[in-house]
Formats: C-alpha cells, sequence, structure tokens
C-alpha cells in the first residue's frame, strides 16, 4: 500500500493492520516526525520515503526520500500498490486524493476536507471511507429504504463547559478531547463541531444525499444511525478505535475479531444532546452548506487560517467560528468550474481571513 | 389470511394492517370476547368463525362458526388462504403451529409458547415471528459474521420495586407494565422475567444460535442487538408498536412508513441494567434452559398453571418463580421423543405444579 501520514495516528494504526496482515508498505509519506518515521522505515522497508520539509530529507535513514507535495504526486505515479490509504491533515490532502483517483487506485480516505472541498469533481467509485461515522453508515446500509441518516458527535472538548467560558478558553484546554485521543486540528474541529460538518459534506458526497443529520452521543460509541422508511432505525456501535474503519478499508474480507465488542452493561447509560447553535456558532449553516456543498472549500480554507491563528494565540476559541461564518457570508456565491479554480478560491479565502 | 387470536393486542393491530393494505381475511378466532369478534366479522367479513367455548356460538353474528381447539385445527384445514397468524395465548398455540407447519402454510407466528414448547419438533423454515426482538434481529442481520446475539427486556412491572416488596406485590400491580401495553399473560411473563426467557428459547430455534443473551433497556426502544465478529455492534430501534413486525410478516413488502422514526434527542438518554437473579429467580436456570432447550415445556407448563394461581391469589407474585423452578427441578431428565409426548410431559407438569 501507499500510506500518506504515516505518523499520525490513522497511519499509526494502519501500520498495525499491515502488520498483522502482512500487507506491503510500498510508500511512506510523512511530515515533521522524522524519528517515528526512521522507525517505521526499519520495520517496514518502503520502496519510497516522502516527508514535507526538504530540510528532514538527510535526517531520514532511506536511499530513495522525495519531499513536499509534489514528492507525494511524484511516488504516487512511480509506486506500484493500487491501494492508496490518505490520511493527510487538511487541505494537502486534496491534490494527492485527486491523483490518486486520477490514476485508477483503490482509495481508502481519512482526510476529510478532500470530499469537504472538491467532493464535486471527485469519483468516489472507488473511495472507502476511513472514519467511524460514515463506515458506521456503510456498515448499517441494508436492502431496505433508507429514509435519512444520522452521525453521532462527541461534542468536543468544551460541550460541559459553560457558555460565557467559551470566549476565553485555552489552546491547552481545547486540545483536551473527552473520548479520542486524535491529531491536534481534527480534536479542534470536533470543539468547534466543524468536524461534524464536514462529515455532513463527506456522507453528501459518499451517499449521495442530503437528509443526513447530527447529534451529541456524549459517549462516542454509536457512530452513526440510519432511518428507514418503515419506521426502524439501526445504530452502529463500536469502541473509540480506528483499527476497524481502517481493517475495512484496507483489507478485502474482515473474517476475524478486530474490536472487543461493547459492553453495554459496563457502559451503563448513553445520552443523546442537540448540537445546540450558541454553543457551535457554525451549526448555524448547516442547511446551506448541504444545499450549497460545493462552498465546502471556503469554510475549509477559514477554517484552517483560523486554527493556526487560535494555535498562535491571535485568536480566540469563538473566533475560529466567527471567521468561518464572515468567510462564508463573503463568499457565499462562489463557485468553481474546476478543479483549478478550488485552488484560486482557496488562496483568496485564505487571504481574506488573514487580513 | 387465517388469524387465530383476533381480539387480543396483535390481534387488532394485524386487522389494522389488513384493512391498510386490503388483505383478505378468511379465517378469525377468537376466545371470549365475543362483542369484539362480532364487529370484527361486520367489518372484515370472514368465511370461517371459531370461539373457545360452545356456550358462545350462539351469540356470534355469524353462520359458519367452530369451537375450541378442534374447530381451529378443523378450519386450518378447510381454509384456503396460505398464510396464519397465530397470536393464540399460551400452550393453546402449539396445535395449531404443528398443523399449519404441516399444511405447509405461511406462519407469522406471536404465539411464543409454540417455540418454547415443541422448538424441536417445528420446521421453521416458513415461520416469521411477531416479536420486536426476533423481529430485530432479523433485521439486522446481514452479510457478516455473527458473533452473539441481544435481546432487551424492559424488566416489567417491579423493575424498579424495592426487593423486599416483591413477596408482596399485587396483581394489579403486576398487571401495570412500564412500556408496553399488552395482554395479561405476557405482561406476568415480563414481570417474572419468563417473557425473556421464552424469547431467547425461540432465537435459539428461529436463529439456530445458543449464543444469545438477554439485557435491560429501560425504553424499550432498542429491541435486539447483534455483535459481529468484526467487534462491531448494531441495534434495532423502534417505537413501542407491534405493528413494524407484525407488517412485515404479513406483507410480502413493505415499502412505506409503519411507524413514525424514534426521536432520540426526545428520548434523551437510555439506561442497560443486567437482569439480576434476586430480582428475577428464574434468569438462574437460563444457562440450563439453552443447552437443554427440550425443557422449554417444562418451564411452560409450570408457568401456566403458576399464573393462574397468582391471577387466583393462590400464590404470590415469587411463587411463579418457585413454581418454575421446583417443577425444573423435578423433570430435568424428561425428554420428549414425539409431539404427543410433548402432550404428556405437558399433563404430568402441570399435574405436579397443581399438587
Amino acid at each position: 500500500m501507499i500510506l500518506l501520514g504515516s505518523t499520525g495516528s490513522i497511519g499509526v494504526n494502519t501500520l498495525k493492520v499491515a502488520k498483522k496482515h502482512n500487507i506491503d508498505v510500498e510508500v511512506l509519506v510523512a511530515g515533521k516526525s522524522i524519528e517515528l518515521l526512521n522507525k517505521q522505515i526499519k520495520e517496514f522497508h518502503p520502496k519510497y520515503v516522502v516527508v514535507q520539509d526538504k530540510d528532514d530529507v538527510k535526517d531520514v535513514c532511506h536511499d530513495r526520500v522525495y519531499h513536499d507535495g509534489n514528492g507525494i504526486l511524484e511516488v504516487l505515479n512511480k509506486a506500484k500498490s493500487n491501494l492508496v490509504v490518505n490520511s493527510l491533515v487538511g487541505f494537502a490532502g486534496l491534490k494527492p486524493t485527486l491523483e490518486a483517483v486520477k490514476l485508477g487506485k483503490k482509495l481508502a480516505l481519512a482526510n476529510k476536507e478532500s470530499l469537504v472541498v472538491g467532493g464535486e469533481f471527485i469519483d468516489t467509485t472507488n473511495i472507502t471511507p476511513i472514519d467511524s461515522e460514515h463506515f458506521g453508515l456503510w456498515y448499517l446500509m441494508g436492502d431496505k429504504k433508507v429514509s435519512s441518516m444520522t452521525i453521532t458527535a462527541s461534542g468536543g472538548s468544551f460541550r460541559d463547559t459553560p457558555l460565557d467560558k467559551l470566549k476565553t478558553v485555552t489552546v491547552k484546554e481545547a486540545l483536551n478531547h473527552p473520548n479520542w485521543s486524535m491529531g491536534k486540528k481534527i480534536t479542534i474541529d470536533s470543539a468547534t463541531m466543524v468536524n461534524k460538518l464536514f462529515e455532513l459534506l463527506e456522507a453528501r458526497w459518499l451517499f449521495d444525499t442530503d437528509k443526513i443529520d447530527a447529534l451529541i452521543e456524549t459517549k462516542s460509541i454509536i457512530h452513526a444511525l440510519i432511518n428507514f422508511v418503515d419506521g426502524s432505525t439501526t445504530a452502529h456501535i463500536a469502541g473509540v478505535d480506528m483499527k476497524l474503519p481502517i481493517s475495512y478499508a484496507v483489507l478485502d474480507r474482515v473474517d476475524d475479531e478486530v474490536l472487543k465488542p461493547v459492553d453495554l452493561l459496563e457502559v451503563g447509560s448513553l445520552e443523546f444532546r442537540k448540537i445546540e447553535e450558541d454553543r457551535y456558532p457554525i451549526w448555524s449553516i448547516k442547511e446551506q452548506i448541504l444545499k450549497n456543498p460545493h462552498l465546502g472549500v471556503v469554510i475549509n480554507a477559514a477554517n484552517e487560517v483560523a486554527i493556526e491563528k487560535f494555535f498562535a494565540k491571535e485568536l480566540g476559541f469563538l473566533g475560529i467560528s466567527d471567521t468561518i461564518l464572515k468567510a462564508f457570508k463573503k463568499f457565499e456565491d462562489t463557485k468553481a468550474n474546476s478543479t483549478e479554480e478550488l485552488f484560486e478560491i482557496d488562496k483568496e479565502v485564505r487571504k481574506f481571513c488573514n487580513f
């Protein structure tokens, strides 16, 4: 396989699955965690390696090391593996996704931003999402007529924080997720509910529906629900562990135990909450964005800029949502007619938000 | 269709479904609710009618009225309909089930006691269970490898009653079910957890598995769960209304809304509890009975006798479980080799319990 983002949480879990099932790892693509990358190289003997920065190339223990986005595209073309796992973070994941689809490769997609930004231009036929929510939806889909779908949110780091404190919460507090241990960006996206808005958009493209909504289930053991026309609802329940969707995305068949089943008696109780707009202001544009999914590029660019500013302490936590909502208003009539235009819009939005 | 038990809760709901979908009702079989039966005759114009007691025949507004168990068997043979809905209560449902299967008819089975008592001798190929729990299991069954199944219990009328009060609860209190409005016998069976033990046995025969267990979900909106080998669990959620399983058992296809979907935000929270043996003493024989499902006949006979005694105030509430456990111990080495022997064992157990 070709693994983009090998040192992140999804990448590390993917390598565990690859090891267990003796899957050959042809390419490792990493960001800046060179030490971990070197360990992975030693264990998996990839043919090609890509890192983010040219400066890091010399520290990588491998003789075929490429760098940056162009390096990824070059290696995608050189490599023979049919399976690409894309767990890059953010907008940087889009170009490799477009290239993998163009090359006709099977794509296991953990990079949400690919579909959020470019869904309109991406043929999802050969894409399997690595995501508990979309995996859950896929798992539940049967032969009965679907009426609507629901994915769950944990509510993120501030789901129980008094509303008047949200203005002054710190980066450290924002990174303290109640249920999942994940990368930094997605943890913030979870606190602002941007992550769930992105997942609605992904579902929009993957399942070709706008009858998709979300609610908070505080323990994150129910990941997805499907309402069928007859009045039945089915739910997908599983432990908080990405190895399950990864296994299904990476293997042809899953016949053995990937996770221990959830013990509901141990869980004891479940709680469902509405996603309130006063706690999660970006939820106010949910309907609009589902009707205009091509605006995902705007939200994503604004979000990426705002998160960087939040990390740099130039913006408070609520400033992230503010930035997104302002950009959304400013660019609501924008529409890309090609992938090239997507990149232009992305730039413009970033400029606007950085102003 | 041939409807056995038309004036009970399942029967009344079945007629609603029949009316909505213009299904011809060829036979109505009722117990003692002659007034309601006469209304049903006026509305559905059955060809044959059967009542329990000979004395009631004269009060039925129909010219082809049969009576008692033999009347049911006779009419089963005369009628042309291929579909039999058996919602008779108790042991009396067994003979009609055996006859319907013998005649090669399609059987929608709400009478739990048929499989509990005679499962070993019944080919379940043409049987669809009318039961939220087994319907839920059937609904969830997909193409993935199943590891185990779970059905839920409400906990019945006394799930929150202090344990030391159980000895002195009244019949009226026992009939006050927290979630479901059902017949008298099944409401008591729910309070003693006998109903759930019966459902485990039914699942044993319907799904050919002994990896089946139950837990309490206090709101009765999750009816069934399947644990798959991979670590996924799926749940079937639906409103507390039998029209959903009835529709699937009675119609060839269900394409429209039978029930409104459950609104989880309105539900708010769910609670799971272990089925404790001190509150539900018959749960102590669960493993044994699943290993020896042929002993269902013993439990059922003892239960029917004990419930009658409880209604007659000859026995306290805990006396029901006591009676069953004593009979189970006494007859644990019994095994019927034919359906005829089933009826003999049934008689013997009743004699023992009535002593």
